[in-house]
């Protein structure tokens, strides 16, 4: 399964002999140590000797150690050095403030900065609400961690955290046209976090919350959107229910069943887990079951949390059991838990024509390859299979909607309006088994997104601007 | 003393007859209204008129609307709309986060963020000093504010205090190549001030603290320094402090005088002004003698906070009575003040030769034209006369310096070694006493005042690289 990739991808810089054969040998080297070639650079032919980049791709990181050793034993071959593009590519950061305007002349300074920049900061004290035309808040989002649950690596903490909040940053841009700015913060208090992100709050049009453990993250997300008249969107959870509802109405059109008649089993109820439900529910579904890694979740059970618990009251009155019991006639799989939680066996009872989204990142809960005989639509997290749910599906138009009508909040019929959005991205005489979810580098999703977003922002009165833009996001 | 300036200049969309003249009779209009014209473009042609874009300098709001107002009163000229040239700057705002790569491609998205971006946190995880190379922090400077004290406007809060953040940023990026990005805090609380500022601190290399108003600021960087390894720098204070240095020196060489000789008197105990007496004193001066609204600080009188009492024993033992009193046989005057905080007559009691830095902005502490047969030397804060004191010649080279080598302080040896170094901007045989400092334009300053930053933090020990980059700033 694993396949050589770019984010495990070195230029290595060679000097081999001027000889027939020389590259070809080592090339050979590459492939016997099952590396892939990717681009080869001439640097400089020398009197004897030519030097080249050659980038190689690998599985992971060790895998790449072993391809720079084959390379080093080629005859003829020297390394003289290895730069691994991820690292490359990272140095000195990934996102930059730029200003809009030179400073280059008085008339210039005088205009953005003083005296001219008095007159437009008193503009702002004698009405409020100019700040959101005549400053950056109108485009610019917090993109806030805490760092405690980075990727797939844990409680990392904030520094560790920054390079991914920097991507996000950099999706935002990409995808949305949206200005976002990543605040690592360097606490992991509930009161210190809130207290932090509504301080720094005047200065932003949203706060994305990134990476934040759960529970935690539940309460965090609760008490800023009281506070705060700014959408404030944890993206572990929303902008992934948004996907995983798009694509599930995609998956129950291609096997012809309807939302509020199938069995949804569910395993995770963490962030992401919890809020994949409630978009559920919210969106019409009627027999959710979800399970953690203790088995099924039921109102009552001894040692659920009280997050838990109001999860099992909005879902499963009587079912008991594991994961793999309850998946019996159950026609739709969510998985946002960890590999291993249902078998093969589990998805062998589920009702025919049924629907498996293993969404466990980078080992899905089971193997698409392992079941593929078994489920009519297949989902991961992964961008080696067909059907990937992806976050940047959501969050650049979410975040671009909810900012072109000033919005104060982001709520769940925007949500909902975001995934039936996307879900549309796709027409209908396209729809298959193997493609219920867009691209993430289809460029008509963020804006249809945005403008269903926005519109709904409207509808739902919270928009402080009611004039939806004509063109949204790209 | 108004003069016409763009940054109260508009642009005027006017509609004119097709005929000789009509143009003409427009400019004689604005003439007498005794504004500026600027550029002029023609927008269009129509079958009988001609529409034109007309930008008018003023001196104030309320002559550019005077000037509008005349320009209407022309006959066969139709107004279409009026466009204030600064609010137009500031639509939008006027920075912007950018990324530093696309991600169009599956191999550009695998390396910025997942999977390849996991290596990176992994990395810094285990190596807490990597957040220098593998991220923004290296050159990010939060410029923070609460908006209590914005410009000549006080109170105004953070909202809007953020065009003036915003600017500030332009100006980092502009003279230092440094990015900055605007936290505008909504709390004026020190405690709560102090909590945030350390909260969001990983992602930055240094802060900028900025018009949070005395004695609140004192206490809110003293406490951010313990707090914090990395600088913490109240521009309001040490900026100006710099300058204020380097135009001395340089104006004490102009005159024939040392610093440890001279008597100093000066206006204004806030922020600048304390800052500007600590500077001098640890420079070298050894009689300086500070004044506020009731007169000359002296250690014991009756109404001195603390901070003044402070300054009161860091200067002056013994003398009594007004600002205007002690200038008697005084050497050097720096008002940081308000206009009107010295005379006329105070300044003819000067020592021969004297120096005059009346810094009060916009209004200077007394009017340059009324003096300048009293003093030898004269610089205030304003653009249009000659020896302008302004901030921009210090703050971008002095991050700029701190940052190359990760410096985890600012310290007084730093800030001295920045004034030394702005002052030697100008080479001795062109001083003169309408040129002690350079021009905020002069695109020498920002790198001499970088490098001589950076090698004075590796001097004093608080870099934490210690090779000085060879080219700094522009």
């Amino acid at each position: 399964m694993p396949h050589p990739s770019s984010s495990f991808s070195a230029t290595v810089r060679v000097r081999l002999e001027n000889r027939p054969g020389a590259f070809a040998e080592l090339a050979a080297a590459v492939g016997r140590a099952e590396g892939s070639l990717g681009a080869i650079d001439l640097v400089r032919v020398e009197r004897t000797t030519k030097v080249r980049d050659v980038t190689v791709l690998a599985n992971d990181a060790r895998h790449l150690d072993r391809i720079v050793a084959a390379i080093r034993e080629v005859e003829g071959v020297e390394v003289v050095h290895v730069s691994d593009r991820t690292f490359l590519m990272h140095l000195g950061g990934k996102i930059e403030v730029n200003a809009k305007h030179r400073v280059r002349t008085r008339d210039e300074l005088s205009m953005a900065y003083t005296p001219g920049v008095a007159r437009v900061s008193e503009a702002i004290a004698d009405d409020p609400a100019k700040v959101w035309s005549l400053t950056t808040k109108q485009h610019m989002v917090a993109v806030v961690t805490d760092g405690s649950a980075v990727l797939g690596l844990g409680n990392v903490g904030p520094e560790a955290a920054l390079p991914v909040m920097e991507g996000k940053a950099m999706l935002f841009k990409e995808f949305g046209r949206v200005d976002a700015f990543p605040i690592c913060l360097a606490t992991q208090d509930v009161d210190e976090i809130v207290a932090a992100v509504t301080a720094i709050a005047p200065g932003f049009g949203a706060i994305n919350l990134e990476d934040i453990s759960a529970p935690r993250c539940f309460e965090v997300e609760s008490r800023l959107r009281l506070e705060l008249d700014i959408p404030v969107f944890h993206d572990d959870q929303h902008g992934t229910a948004i996907v995983v509802l798009a694509s599930l109405l995609n998956a129950l059109r291609v096997v012809g069943k309807k939302l509020p008649d199938v069995k949804i089993v569910t395993t995770g109820c963490g962030a992401a887990g919890t809020a994949v439900t409630e978009i559920l529910v919210a969106a019409g579904a009627r027999h959710v079951i979800g399970c953690d890694e203790h088995g099924v979740l039921y109102p009552g059970r001894p040692d659920l949390t009280p997050a838990k618990e109001a999860y099992a009251r909005l879902t499963n009155p009587a079912e008991r059991g594991t994961a793999d019991d309850v998946l019996l006639d159950a026609d739709v799989f969510i998985g946002v838990s960890v590999p291993g939680a249902v078998s093969r066996d589990g998805i062998a009872r589920m009702a025919p024509r049924s629907i498996v989204f293993a969404l466990a990142n980078p080992r899905p809960e089971v193997d698409p390859e392992e079941i593929e005989d078994l489920a009519t639509v297949v989902a991961t997290g992964r961008s080696d299979y067909p059907n990937q749910i992806n976050n940047v599906l959501a969050f650049p138009g979410v975040f671009r909607g909810a900012l072109d009508v000033r919005a104060r909040a982001i709520t769940e019929e925007m949500e909902i309006a975001a995934a039936l959005a996307l879900a549309a991205v796709i027409p209908p005489d396209q729809l298959s088994a193997d493609y219920v979810v867009p691209s993430v580098f289809d460029r008509a999703v963020a804006p249809a997104v945005a403008r269903a977003v926005a519109e709904a922002a409207v509808a739902a009165g919270v928009a402080r601007n009611r004039a939806v833009p004509a063109h949204t996001a790209h």
